[in-house]
């Protein structure tokens, strides 16, 4: 997997190769194609084992609340300053991303992956209502909410540069957890 | 511009040549040459022609209140059923948006088309104020956020296939609006 990663990072989807990614891996390069049926597999498999590192890395807070939990993950996904591992892993989502619309295997992926993370926070918001912290609010709708909102600045970040005010994005998505699921005097 | 698009909906844009942009052509391959430096020149003139189609169709409410307006934008962007042109260009759209980490002309043009977008809504916002409809709220921020989730919708509809529920997105956007923007009663 580090060589698939390296070998995108250094040339990019559209130039990079099973050559190129058997350059960069220590084995023989007919040992990927052993494996792989061909270079589109090679970097699901890569997007996967990146995804559970970035989920493991994710920080859990010890009081449990789903609340804490929700802006955690917010937090860290939106993170103020990514370490250039974020970075390199982001921009290698977001260049993959983008040829979903005419690759079946990438859409299948993200369409997979979009629905474990919308999972994920309807569960958060779900367990906030049964806490009595949240209102009884339609939590997929919130979920589906606030992962596009956080796609957005995940998009937004890597392909507009500087230009992007994520500290703002950040703002108003706790404004709007604030008025839409927070019940008053809960926060 | 017709020829180009024709080319990138046809082999995408790992597979476009500038050859294939002038078998889409009417006239000679040369004539493209002579006026473009190279294939991503020629796309990002292709993505201004695209972007001011687009903006010449959005609607423009008679009424002219800036609330009126915004919904209409919203409602207009994340369209619930859009026409195969509209399809076509978002899909266009985020395939050359995917490019920019490693492309420095389409991280040029996703800038500048950001902040202009970004603008736009500001002055609504900014707009709604002075009409006493809105609250004082810094309008840069909600334009962020609000460019932000719309971008992920874009995004995620191009390359999440049917599995996104964009009204739930738009019923949540309207709600962040009404909590964060109108003041009370003047819906």
């Amino acid at each position: 997997m580090r060589a698939t990663y390296e070998a995108l990072i250094e040339h990019g989807y559209e130039n990079l190769t099973i050559q190129r990614i058997g350059d960069e891996f220590p084995k023989s390069k007919s040992l990927i194609y052993q494996h792989y049926d061909g270079k589109d597999e090679v970097l699901v498999e890569l997007l996967e084992f990146l995804l559970d590192h970035f989920e493991t890395q994710m920080p859990k807070p010890d009081d449990g609340s789903a609340h804490a939990r929700l802006l955690a993950m917010i937090e860290y996904v939106l993170a103020p300053e990514p370490d250039a591992e974020r970075v390199a892993l982001t921009e290698v989502m977001v260049e993959l991303r983008g040829q979903a619309p005419h690759n079946e295997t990438f859409e299948a992926y993200f369409t997979a992956n979009d629905g474990r993370f919308r999972r994920e926070l309807t569960d958060i918001v779900e367990r906030g209502v049964e806490e009595g912290v949240y209102r009884s609010v339609d939590a997929d709708a919130v979920a589906e909410f606030l992962l596009t909102s956080i796609s957005g600045g995940t998009v937004r970040r890597a392909t507009a540069g500087d230009a992007v005010d994520l500290a703002a994005v950040r703002r108003e998505i706790e404004t709007y957890l604030d008025a839409r699921l927070l019940r008053d005097g809960a926060a």
